[in-house]
């Protein structure tokens, strides 16, 4: 089980920067109150971790026959099935098939590239889209369908679309090819589908048992609702990052992982963070980090940069790989004192340094410790921080599953691009790109 | 030549959250002037654009010859490499050789299965430490360094090092071995250095003519100090983004390339930015973000969370890539309307559509723009960061070139692993692990 060491957060350790448990505590009842109060409604991620996996295991297997697999998505649509392959698969595309390939921009000279490197005939590409309307997604899908329709092959062999369970273009044009298709369930926004066919199906298709993460999902989401507080690590995070933004004025909380193989898990949680909190002038900055590599890049704004940071450690307690440092130089003390070690030993010691000359700076940090990186631990993570994420959100007293700040941009695209019923918008568009500016 | 757009940060676009122009120009003269005096002191990556090339491109060139390439390296002796790498050559390890892996952790998951793809008798290992005293390269150093001994292979034929001219533990090592060994200049910092060997002789072992990225750098080096501040982008935008700061309270700058190839400029600008400014309480947060993807990822939190930001824009011209969205479906207006515009054009028009959006909104936001991407335009985007971050250093009254706040964490882990002289801190941390921690 994920724990959480609140330790150098509390005033015990760092003083008046720190908080009082029994605040963290009152906060942490608080939230857990509200969820349980709220779990039928909007809260729709909790119950992906008892979804039938049935059609994604069979359209899985299928997957594994091809060379490549490219995913067509973005934000919430590519953010989850990432860390699913980076964190579970990191070297995957040197050592398995099929190749993976997550396109999630619009950049004309990647796509290209991709173009190049793969061969279409053993290609299936999943096009995820919730909505069936993100421009960037479809863009792509467009370019890709107009190749293997010329090419005269099946668009069904090499599709596989996962959207809306009803409504939305995609949804028209499996309904008109008879495209196989994954369901997104209506209720479960992007950034919280990473435990829904969005992931899974990639999970599937690189040969990991989807299953294997919704176990462990499931257990933490069993925790989120119980009421014992004291298994609920989750409560106390969203209390303790809430709380060092209202009373301490900390607006920045870097995610800080111990491990290559969770780099894309800041990326993830950045999102999911900023997305669900960031509205009503209210929420923090989410800020993606690697230990130890931004030791020698971030540390030193941590340590004496202005006082607006949480650091929120991710410790892995076992890399299951042990990698000892030789004993060589002997006559040389920089090199002497590092052989005998290991790896994983220095990895350890230096988030403990870390976190240890945080602390004597009186700077707030928390760990979570994680025992190991796998399928399981991987599913109780992302369901760690997507409950601690709509808890903050019900301590902020706001919605944490919308994004209306996104639509404005969305709407001057549109406008911009001639879609009907946005002229007023393009003109918008017209009119500013005509304005005088000032470049140097 | 990059082009600095300032008018989304002024008073008359954004109101009461903008600049006056005459008070970002006095700063900027005032930067400039500085810059000046100091010009031969501490500022030697100035005169990097101007050294000689002979002998980078010499080992470069047998670089060439090795099937794999590995560089050992960690804060600025890995960024500055990677995004020479992922920038200019971006599917690098698909298409060319020698594969290049940057190895900047101690995670030994991944240092296990690096070995494991590469053939050692093929492989060139180039270790990069100014000081060569940096723990983590020094780690996976002695690693490689035994199993190449172990295998009865010469190890000048496996190793290059990049290190200071005179001192330090590979230097030692490259005199008692004869390891062809680059020299990074005495008073060029690390992450200052991706313009001397430590990010050119990567570049030329990829087959990237080293010269023309010093060509570019010099073109802004000299623009960095001419008497015409109209030619001295770096200038206004050290001065705009010290005055949001310090007279606007915004803490954060979201640093945001609308390009794949700069997602890890994104990452090198963060560690340039937040070691040299963060410090005495002073500084800014860089934070590293990518267009269009992170529209869907941190928009909403720019749009509608704290007033606690200024984005700042980079727009590529022309990604030398024409994709033509085909025109399908004519009877569904959600993608009807994408036929017939080009990727290209959907980039630029959402990073217009987003910079509006922002600006409605009153959020600050500037944007550099660079013509293309290639390594003369590269070789300028780097030296216009570097220039603008010494000069933002200069404005903060502060010194730019170095690090004290890593010193304790390193001093730490030093005790904790036994190094002889850090006895004391050895202690301090055995009593740390000793304390009882609040575990949920």
């Amino acid at each position: 089980m994920i724990k959480l060491d609140l330790t150098n957060i509390l005033k015990e350790e760092i003083g008046q920067s720190g908080l009082d448990f029994d605040e963290i505590k009152m906060r942490a009842e608080n939230a857990v109150s509200i969820l349980k109060e709220r779990k039928n409604e909007d809260l729709d991620f909790l119950n992906l971790p008892y979804q039938d996996l049935k059609k994604i295991k069979e359209i899985g297997q299928k997957a594994r026959d091809y060379e490549y697999f490219i995913l067509l998505g973005i934000g919430g649509s590519a953010l989850g099935p990432k860390v699913i392959l980076e964190s579970l698969s990191p070297f995957h595309n040197f050592q398995k098939k099929p190749k993976v390939f997550i396109f999630d921009n619009v950049d004309p000279y990647t796509l290209r590239n991709l173009i190049e490197l793969i061969d279409l005939k053993k290609t299936l590409i999943n096009v995820i889209s919730k909505s069936g309307s993100t421009s960037e997604t479809l863009a792509s899908f467009l370019i890709f369908w107009r190749m293997i329709r010329d090419k005269k092959m099946e668009v069904r062999e090499h599709f596989v679309f996962t959207t809306d369970p009803e409504k939305g273009n995609l949804r028209i044009i499996s309904d008109e090819y008879d495209i196989p298709t994954l369901e997104i369930p209506k209720k479960v926004g992007g950034r919280y589908s990473v435990l829904s066919p969005v992931g899974l199906f990639l999970a599937e298709a690189i040969g990991i048992n989807s299953g294997d993460l919704l176990e462990g999902a499931r257990e933490i989401t069993e925790k989120a609702t119980a009421n014992n507080l004291d298994e609920n690590p989750m409560a106390y995070l969203a209390s303790s990052l809430y709380l060092m933004d209202v009373s301490k004025d900390k607006k920045i909380i870097v995610f800080l992982p111990y491990s290559d193989r969770l780099r894309s898990l800041s990326e993830w949680f950045c999102q999911l963070w900023a997305e669900s909190l960031g509205k009503e002038g209210k929420g923090t900055t989410p800020y993606p980090s690697l230990g130890t590599t931004d030791q020698h890049s971030q540390l030193q704004l941590w340590m004496e940069g202005p006082e607006d940071k949480v650091i929120l450690f991710v410790s892995i307690e076992s890399h299951n790989v042990q990698e000892e440092i030789p004993e060589e130089f002997y006559h040389i003390e920089g090199l002497r004192f590092l052989g005998g070690h290991t790896l994983e030993g220095l990895m350890h010691t230096e988030q403990i340094a870390t976190e240890m000359a945080l602390s004597l700076n009186k700077k707030a940090n928390l760990k979570i410790v994680m025992p190991k990186i796998d399928a399981y631990t991987l599913g109780q993570i992302f369901q760690f921080l997507q409950v601690t994420t709509a808890m903050a959100g019900f301590l902020y007293s706001i919605n944490p599953f919308n994004q209306p700040g996104v639509e404005l941009g969305k709407r001057l695209t549109y406008g911009a691009l001639g879609k009907r019923g946005f002229e007023s918008e393009g003109e918008e568009v017209k009119n500013y790109l005509k304005k005088k500016r000032i470049i140097i």
